[in-house]
């Protein structure tokens, strides 16, 4: 592998080798797809925003003792990484129901969950990314069970700091997905990214009847004014580390 | 509710009431459904096959302390059963890969399993009867950690029995779905029915690149000869019960 050279090319981001084999330069695109890749797009300036996003939470973390893969960002829309062998999972932390489990359990989209719920779906595009029992989990051995555990953790902690991040930029925040990765020493790390194509993020300011969508659903329900909603998200969250330091 | 009255009519079966409140009668049809009923048909003596073979079956689950629904059969398409509160909840066990198994997870068809798979379903035709996780399960309160447990460990008790009962039809058991009710008592008895109709059964004299289905397969995989299956399956069953007594 030649240094500088395209490792893979994903929907939303190109990874690059470095000189160093432990680190990625990842590069942040205004690409943005859904449905699976069924519809495609590009949401201007969401490179640069979403990686921007991605590296004050990251930080964030960090401060608070949550081991990321974050090391720093040398651009906009670049972020320097470890490298890490990424567990296939789509780790889901949910607070509020929307999406795949009002479909297919029924529930009203905004129903408040009376906890915080911790989903693991398949990472595997072939398949449609496919909810996973436990058992499926294990079956197709995804991951041990020590890992799931530090993971489910991992995910809760994670979404008590974002619950309180989020509510100090005055919005709600409703779901998210994470990935985790493993390093070369065995430990699990947060991965890939926290950004409003990961998050569902509600402006905390409108009533329900108005709801105000500032995340990716905005792109894949046609809802328009996508790239204001991002950069409005930068500029709360810019704000809110700001104000701390 | 007058006696003798029509309770409820399934896709497969009519409940009447009987004189009777804790009694019901289930008639068999010979309809056919499947894919959430978007393909249908018929397929003629299903009834009688159906009624007969998971009589049987509960009969030889009762002799082994196993609690049923079942009370008698009065005629060869007609079962007397207890009237139960079904839990909303489809429970399938898997010995080997099949069906949405197989497309979730992407594991070859007729994968053998480590240990048998008990899952849950939410019972819902409207939502296309969707797996639940256990957090999904306990979130809509479908049933209790209580009966979870309970419904678990007689699912696993009841496939040991199966498993064994079909290998002496020269049957092999892949997987099946159950259901099951809650009496006057609270008590959680096995209810609905055990039938080619919610089994995959397949002819263990053949190998498996020439695969004999001899269950609903062959309706929804348009595979000829239904007919033909369901009667060699309830003549070896037949064969199976006589060759005890
Ligand atoms: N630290 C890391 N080390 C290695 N790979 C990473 C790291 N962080 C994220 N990745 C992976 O980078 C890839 C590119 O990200 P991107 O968001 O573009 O992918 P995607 O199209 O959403 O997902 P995928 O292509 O994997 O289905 C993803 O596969 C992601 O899992
Ligand atoms: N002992 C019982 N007491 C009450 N209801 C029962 C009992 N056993 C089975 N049932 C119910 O009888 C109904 C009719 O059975 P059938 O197989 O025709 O239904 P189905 O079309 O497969 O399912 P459904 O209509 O419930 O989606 C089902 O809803 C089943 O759960
Ligand atoms: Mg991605
Ligand atoms: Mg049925």
């Amino acid at each position: 592998m030649s240094v500088n050279s395209k490792l893979y090319e994903g929907k939303a981001k190109i990874l690059y080798t470095t000189e160093d084999p432990e680190i990625l330069l990842a590069d942040y695109k205004d690409d943005a797809t859904a449905f699976n890749a069924q519809k495609r797009g590009s949401i201007i300036g969401k490179g640069n925003i979403n990686c921007t996003i991605s590296s004050k939470l990251f930080e964030q973390l960090e401060a608070r003792g949550i081991k990321t893969h974050f090391i720093d960002s040398p651009a906009p829309n670049q972020m320097r990484v470890k490298a890490v062998k990424i567990l296939p999972l789509e780790v889901v932390v949910r607070n509020i129901a929307a999406g795949s489990l009002c479909q297919q359990t029924g529930l009203p989209l905004g129903t408040i969950l009376k906890q915080p719920l911790v989903e693991f779906y398949y990472k595997n595009d072939a398949l449609g990314d496919p909810l996973l029992t436990r058992d499926r989990l294990y079956l197709l051995e995804l991951a041990t069970p020590e890992q799931v555990e530090t993971i489910t953790h991992l995910a809760l902690q994670i979404n008590e700091f974002l619950r309180d991040f989020w509510q100090r930029c005055r919005i709600t925040l409703v779901d998210f997905k994470l990935e985790f990765g493993v390093d070369s020493h065995q430990q699990v790390l947060l991965a890939d990214e926290i950004s409003p194509d990961t998050c569902r993020l509600w402006d905390s300011a409108e009533a329900d009847a108005n709801r105000r969508v500032m995340d990716k659903d905005r792109f894949r329900k046609d809802l328009g004014n996508i790239e204001d909603a991002y950069q409005e998200v930068l500029q709360r969250v810019l704000q809110a580390v700001g104000s701390e330091n």
